[in-house]
């Protein structure tokens, strides 16, 4: 029985078309990794499930996971991450459910899916797989500190869950309409299962985390750009260290700072206010300093899902006049968008 | 064939008296388990062994494993800590000695003695144990920023490997010999084998490391203090992000700043000049401003091993002047360091 695959993997060594499991999540932040997969891999998913209680949905059609099977798909992906990554109890059975229907399960929570019995033992009696995605490859080095060649860009967030790896993979693709060879390094599950490639950054063992980073975006030529999922925040009272590992060892020369328009407060930590724009930038600014001075910030990505299309256009220009810096929603694009790309690419701006 | 032990065991529970082993290293600052077993648990040493090859030595008298267990000796601590945490083929045969000596073997370094073959055989074969104090506990939560009960003091260093430990055990023991409730509450392998308990902050995955700093220091009576031993640096361009979890999870009152005087490279990493005090302790406040809004620097420990008493007493008194704060050497004690211990215990001072 396959337990884990190495995280280098082939996008087609993972079994698809995908069925995207909900669990009971009511809080759609949590819900990223399945809307990531049908925003950045839409062909290759044929629907949802999810427990009777879930208030999140994709807009994929609703599937058991037999009529799934019946449609085409090979495994089912959990597609949310409660915090902790903890599989609650009351899951269990509909995982066994898409085991019994002919469907291999795909996880990248901090449990693992190999890691629970019932779904081990109805894995073995069924000969279905169990796909840990967030196990890191093993002999990750210390990170050396070493200037590399190519550029990189790294997104960097006021907190998490609001648009890093969007932000990232809608500059890959930006980058690459204009004919530059670029590639989206992933860095947390949804982006490993997009990409079919990356190391997930915050299940590495502490003193290795830079260094991951490092073999994340290794050397590359001159005209390459690496563009980095970011992940957590470094103002975040549980996850800043990953932050900061993952800035350190990518070494960017381009930060672009994701932020949501009208989040105030840090997702999950009520207490904890979010930190400025500008704070943002200049703490990633003089942290980053630290592993490559030419570090500079080329604009601002802001998640405006919430807001109608005028006045996303007003807080966009507005946000732009305050900083100075280009600032855009990827997910709108358009001239915005447009001149954010032209700022991560030009050269000698500091 | 007992191969772990929790971090929260009590340090009888370790077989003792220890023989300290030094591998074939020629560094001194990576002996520094060594060290501090010879500085902080003396009367639990018996001597110290190593390869032909070792420049290093702690003073003690050089024993053979056999010598060491006639001596009373029950196990033999693998005393240093190479870059990356591996051990060298050339040390197995002298491990293996050891075991065939009747002494267990004690390991905290990120290799795992019970993943290496051939001492994994041995110890079978010869009813020995295999003990590695760096597995971290199971269950450590992600963490949660609530502001927790008492008082704690954490040791913040410019660079690794310059007495963030010592200079805790020495502020813990001071503050005991004022008759205040302090514990020392360990971060790495040989505060932990000192200590006989604690987390490896640097063998967490990097998810749960402030949530380990949080657990390591729970809520405690207001006159209570923890005493928090330091980890890498929030400069160091492999270990920061280590750094910072500790920092954001231990929300500490007051700080320490741990220097070595002339150290201005980071040690293993040419390349990088190491950050001046000034800048240290400035980084230090802005980011532990995040968890607890109070901290404060309440002055700097500097290590002037390298230094005849007289010279080494005019570098503190101008550094003292230079920063406008207490600045001793806890291994020289002294005036300067009651001035320090004063400034930590201190009120109101903000």
């Amino acid at each position: 029985m396959q337990t884990a695959v190495p995280s280098s993997l082939d996008a087609d060594m993972l079994p698809q078309p995908y069925l995207l499991f909900l669990g009971d999540t009511v809080e759609p932040s949590y819900a990223k990794t399945a809307f990531g997969l049908r925003d950045w891999a839409r062909d290759r998913c044929v629907g949802e499930f999810a427990c009777d209680t879930a208030q999140v949905t994709t807009g994929l059609p609703f599937l058991s996971p037999a009529q799934a099977q019946q449609a085409g798909a090979r495994a089912m992906v959990i597609g949310v991450a409660n915090p902790g990554g903890r599989i609650p109890a009351a899951w269990i059975p509909l995982l066994i459910q898409a085991l019994e229907s002919g469907l291999d399960l795909i996880g990248g929570m901090h449990m693992r899916l190999s890691g629970i019995e019932p779904l081990r033992n109805a894995a073995r009696a069924l000969g279905r797989r169990l796909i840990d995605v967030r196990d890191p490859p093993p002999h990750i080095p210390v990170a050396s500190g070493a200037k590399r060649t190519g550029n990189r860009l790294l997104t960097v967030g006021t907190d998490c869950a609001l648009g890093k790896k969007y932000t990232a993979l809608a500059l890959t693709r930006a980058f690459r309409a204009r004919g530059i060879d670029a590639d989206f390094r992933a860095t947390g599950q949804t982006g490993i299962l997009i990409a079919g490639a990356g190391i997930p950054m915050d299940a590495v063992v502490a003193d290795f985390a830079a260094g991951a980073a490092e073999t994340l975006s290794p050397d590359a030529d001159a005209a390459h750009w690496d563009v980095i999922e970011g992940q957590g925040s470094l103002s975040h009272p549980a996850y800043a260290g990953v932050s900061l590992a993952l800035l350190h060892g990518s070494q960017p020369d381009v930060i672009v700072v994701c932020h949501e328009y009208g989040r105030d407060r840090v997702l999950g930590y009520p207490h904890y206010p979010l930190p400025s724009i500008e704070d943002t930038i200049a703490l990633a600014l003089t942290l980053g300093a630290r592993t490559n001075p030419a570090i500079r910030c080329a604009g601002i990505s802001v998640n405006t899902a919430g807001l109608d299309h005028d006045t996303a256009q007003r807080v966009l220009a507005a946000t732009a006049e305050r900083l100075g810096l280009p600032v855009a929603d990827p997910i709108r694009g358009g001239d915005a968008f447009t001149a954010l790309v032209d700022a991560c690419l030009a050269r000698g701006v500091r």
